[in-house]
């Protein structure tokens, strides 16, 4: 028996669209079990409504204002608890016309918000930007993740996969499709690292020919940080270009360019730039000096330049685009991001984002799409080579052994480098497009050099951290995995790279803290350790990948694609530095289309599976935590229960009149009490849960009836961003022999 | 100084053609330098010729005699003896026709010998054909062959390449190209391993459905000996060939089937034959009954189906030839031997030896000859994937990387695994094609059965031993050569083969008996083996391959063809078990072409550089085992000279005229000297040398003209096969200069 005690608790999350709809049905039938175990549910509202209404509480009426707690500085400072247990669902990463229309829709339901200012001048307007600046981007993630990165395919998922697997593109020995990469004068090829002695105040400078210095950036190094500089040469690259365009249109494959300019925010778009002025060379060096005039931007695209012509006369615009029509009479075939469209590979940047395009490439048969609409073998052109590499290690692998067989595959679980905004290269503050020849250098405080790169006019150099406890937490997180899953975990580093040198003398020291007695730990290069994970996969073997933060990213949607058809459908945790938890449901993004479903015709099409399998650890790490035996067969009975929802198709239609997201969770909350209610390792709560297995397998078709019935109109949330929740409420809980159940309880 | 040893001589073979004539050059020249180190000598004649004699000694006359030692029983004893040094010239493996040509050179030179009977009814026939059958084929090496295997590429040559590359075929990286073998149901999949604790005869046994025994085979075998069985499905194998028609019909790619007939004599054959009916398989459903009663053997490949039906009508034979036509129609185009003369891959099972063929296709950018005489990109079909996936993994190699780079590639010497004929799969006496369906088993004398396998009708099976002494050897010559060469060294060993996982066991039991302290030795299966090799090769590094006999034998010819052109300039050494030494010379053959030119225009296109590379490291081990400084010196001295000779292009020139067989040992002669005359390691050596080096070097332009004079007419050497050494002796040696000034030495 569980005694209730106030520290078991879960902190799930409410967002924004369709996952905090979801919430409204999933989270009374969570409560209704969990409260048997002891542990209460919290909500904390980290919505975007919520956050703006955050930064502006001065403006709101008493009664408003209790809407307007910081919640996520709340939950920044709920990591730092080793208690901490938290849901986290996908939430809305805001755009400015996103943020604009939240604004809109809170000022239209009474709330006094001021406009946002486009150009800001006045101190008010400048003071009103930086409160809404808060609410923009990827604000929670950086708040919330203060952790490293745990990420597998849950056991029901994994099984279900197994006898019901998606549909994999059979290979062609005879491929022509391949990933190409710079062989010299990239990232990889120029990389410099250090460890520091101790802490120290280090600038990045950069000094001219003429011996003038100008300092960057001044950064505040932790004793143990490692930091790394490095650069790529934009002659190198454009002849790197060049080459590929050459040799795509000799061997007649397709030519696709597959960067991460999402996530190396300042460099990748430098290098989709230079794609776009190679690719087009004729037009830029014919229209260059008119595009400078009209704002073109190459680093965004041939939109830009669509875009930016539009203010020409028609003439002259149609001239451009002959001339970019021009281009394609002599380049190979490009791959296409919507044929029927028209929308080429270098459209936009965003558009293919190596971590998904890759992955979908491999299971496509090493296919892209082409302009007339048919698969073709392409090369994959993925500049920078650090990571590169390990797509043409998978590529010539299922020319080898054939697609992946996802009946009979093992898995590839990822502990990823994560904690302390550790490896994010390419991001942010530390990356600098050269505007002259000259040394890009950093410097200690005593003025002592520790790295110095020549570099040319359009270089691109960036510097990167790590600190040293989140590499100790990673090696400790990677000893802790292999242990409790009982699998042999690979450290991918590569000898090759000063990065990696570094690492791997504390991944050697901080090994030492543990007992390994038994464990199969080894370091690897990337491709050895590919290599042999894949080797393992195809006998049905499982291997961890302990990776620094870029593969961490590429990985966890490149195994799960292969081995799920998704990576949405894998768990995702991230255990803090200091002894709590978060688990990151659904990799899907929070999906507007869903929610327009339900406004228009009452149809909820979100799969919550994520929720289902995060709340599953959630629980356990919960009994393992408080010792609580009944969390724990709580946890078993969720995870049986989904993967009985997976088998038995209980997820989800897109279809309206058909099992939505409420049906779904009916089933899962049915499962799990049959699950609870058979089970015989307590019987006392098996003796709690008999009459709601009984009620809910009684009154299936009743309940299925009504929640049917509900669909098929319109429904009103009275609002978007900012929905009521009474009106949520009564739309996500339809049934009322459901609710009455529920109650019950 | 060196004292003259009686101990201190090396035995040079005289053989057969090209190799025999250089040696009249070569031999006179060696004599007078290693004479000075107190090194006799001696020659050892293995001819055909003169193991014939040696089989009739009873029917020669008394001066006849003196020919008719049974040198080849001379030298297996030698080769028991420790200070055994033997340099071993290529000799002929007679067939048949070229016994039958000595036969009537020597009757006709006077010897009394009776012809060789085709077929022996009569006892005194029996006698005479067993008398000749021990001359017939591979006689020699397995008679010499008394150690594993140590073959390198020497210094000299490798430094050769480096600067004087060989040309090297452009990869593309979307090459269609591939090797591709079965995935199941082929000796790899079906193998079996034991090792013996105690010696036994057992017995191979085939068991009949009903129950019916016929023992096979019975061996003796020693305790401590591994044996091996396995077999080949014959269903598997057709369903695989079709399956490789088929992929390569649809992919058009051109198809072609590599095997190795000649070292696998009995299994690569039936597997030929297997795709000859595959191919053609309308023309054997539609004539296989005819075929049979004509005895056309499609192990012989197509050439027997054209050679056995001309001796039907003309109307026949054409029908049948149409017939065949027509399967070119639905078939891939298949890869041409010699698109000129139209011998397709399937004419004839020796035309293609895997282990040439698929290093010729890789260096030729992946490609093999059409019928149109163009280059294609073709799937490489090697049914038996135990070794073909190391061609697989260089192709993805070569289209990762590109093709290697002679300049600043590292090298792969193998340490091979080849004393008392270990693992000679396929070969000889344990290959069994089943006629039935039943059970192959292997089984102790006391009735144990060790392995056993359930076969078809017309399943491979096949049986293999590996004697521990071998293994033993092989080990310790593995950690010599690692510390002699300064050079990290890798077991390919995989330890999904049966077999390799007992040499595994011997292997880490063995190293316990030597110091390999600081020495980097690992195991690896045979991918992550060629893989890390490659890696390490393109950067430069050397890596040793320590394998079995197989790829032993294919490795041999891949990496040296990669790093030199070429296989026939590798040293090939053979350490013998029990102490001495065998340096084999020239992969090239024994040359009939050479011969012929030598008759009509007196011009010897035979490069001596094997014998230049074998007689330094014999000279080396002479040096080392008598603790003789001059020797080493005089080895050094010599490899200093073959690298002088390659870098001044001395070598052979095929055209008469131009400077042949015999002005190349000139060169190598002053070479020699000047090296040795200038060296200050030794004083003494250096003045006896200086006179040599003089006076060569003065009258080189003396010397090289008497020896262009005595070309461009035909030259009488008394023989082929047993040609008279005088003239031999008088062609080989036509410059009065040269042969003074060595005389006066």
């Amino acid at each position: 028996m569980t005694t209730p005690n106030s520290e078991q608790k879960i902190v799930y999350t409410l967002t924004d669209e369709a996952p905090m709809l979801a919430t409204g049905s999933l989270l009374p039938i969570v409560r209704s079990f969990t409260a048997a175990a002891g542990i209460k549910v919290e909500t904390s509202n980290i919505s975007v409504a919520s956050r703006i209404l955050a930064g502006f509480a001065d403006r709101l009426t008493d009664e408003q204002k209790q809407e307007a707690t910081d919640t996520l500085v709340e939950l920044g400072e709920l990591t730092k608890d080793p208690s901490c247990n938290l849901i986290k669902l996908p939430n809305i990463s805001a755009s400015i016309p996103q943020l604009k229309a939240a604004i809109t829709e809170l000022q239209s339901q009474g709330y006094d918000l001021p406009d946002y200012p486009d150009e800001a001048t006045t101190d008010e307007e400048k003071d009103i930007q930086s409160r809404y600046a808060k609410v923009l981007g990827s604000a929670v993630n950086p708040v919330l993740r203060q952790g490293n990165s745990d990420r597998r395919a849950p056991p029901a998922v994994k099984a279900f996969a197994r006898k019901f697997p998606h549909s994999m593109g059979k290979w062609s020995k005879a491929s022509q499709s391949h990933a190409d990469y710079m062989r010299d004068g990239d990232f990889f090829s120029s990389e410099q690292s250090i460890t520091m002695d101790a802490a120290d105040d280090v600038r990045i400078e950069f000094v001219d020919k003429s011996g003038n210095v100008e300092v960057k950036k001044t950064l505040p190094l932790e004793a143990g940080e490692v930091f790394d500089s490095m650069f790529m040469s934009a002659k190198a690259l454009d002849t790197f270009f060049e080459r590929t365009l050459q040799e795509c249109k000799e061997d007649g494959v397709m030519w696709s360019l597959h960067v991460k300019a999402t996530m190396m925010k300042v460099s990748h778009p430098i290098v989709f730039g230079h794609a776009v002025r190679v690719f087009y060379r004729e037009v830029f060096d014919k229209y260059g000096d008119l595009f400078e005039q009209l704002g073109v931007n190459p680093n965004n695209g041939m939109a830009s330049v669509y875009d930016k012509i539009k203010t020409l006369p028609q003439s002259q615009q149609e001239e451009i685009e002959e001339a970019i029509h021009a281009c394609y009479e002599h380049r190979p075939e490009m791959a296409m991001v919507d044929s029927v469209k028209g929308i080429t590979n270098l459209h936009i940047p965003s558009d293919v984002i190596v971590d998904a395009s890759m992955p979908a490439m491999i299971r496509n048969s090493g296919k892209m799409w082409g302009r007339d609409g048919k698969t073709k073998d392409t090369k994959a052109v993925m500049p920078e080579s650090t990571y590169a590499r390990i797509y043409q290690e998978m590529i010539n692998f299922c020319k080898t052994n054939g697609a992946f067989d996802p009946t009979t595959m093992g898995t590839v679980p990822n502990v990823g480098l994560m904690a302390m905004k550790a490896e994010e290269y390419g991001s942010h503050d530390k990356t600098f497009e050269m505007t002259q020849d000259g040394t890009m250098r950093v410097v200690k405080s005593d003025g002592t050099v520790l790295m110095q790169h020549e570099v040319e006019n359009g270089d691109i150099w960036r510097a990167c951290q790590t600190k040293d406890p989140a590499v100790r937490d990673w090696v400790k997180l990677a000893v802790t995995r292999s242990r409790q899953s009982d699998t042999p975990a690979i450290f991918w580093l590569d000898d090759e790279r000063a990065h990696d040198q570094q690492l791997r003398l504390k991944v050697e020291k901080y090994l030492q803290d543990h007992d390994t007695d038994g464990l199969d730990l080894s370091i690897m290069d990337y491709n050895s350790a590919i290599r042999i994970s894949m080797e393992r996969m195809i006998r049905g073997k499982d291997t961890i990948s302990v990776t620094g933060n870029v593969l961490r990213d590429y990985l966890t949607d490149l195994f799960p694609i292969m081995e799920l058809g998704t990576s949405a459908k894998m768990l995702s945790i991230v255990p803090m530095l200091n002894g709590g938890g978060m688990y990151e449901t659904g990799a899907g993004g929070s999906a507007p289309k869903h929610v327009q479903q339900v406004q228009e015709e009452n149809h909820l099409r979100w799969d919550s599976l994520g929720e289902f399998l995060a709340l599953a650890v959630s629980l356990e790490e919960m009994g393992i935590k408080n010792d609580n035996a009944d969390a724990k067969l709580m946890a078993k009975a969720l995870d049986a229960a989904t993967g009985k929802l997976l088998e038995n198709n209980k997820s989800p239609s897109r279809k309206v009149g058909e099992l939505d997201n409420r049906g779904s969770h009916f089933y899962l909350a049915m499962y799990w009490a049959q699950y609870l209610a058979e089970q015989t390792e307590n019987a006392d709560l098996a003796k709690r849960f008999v009459p709601l297995a009984k009620a809910l397998t009684e009154n299936e078709e009743k309940i299925i009836k009504e929640l049917a019935d509900a669909q098929g109109k319109p429904a009103d949330l009275g609002g978007y961003y900012h929905p009521d929740m009474a009106k949520v409420d009564s739309v996500m809980r339809p049934s009322k022999t459901l609710n009455d159940i529920l109650a019950s309880l």
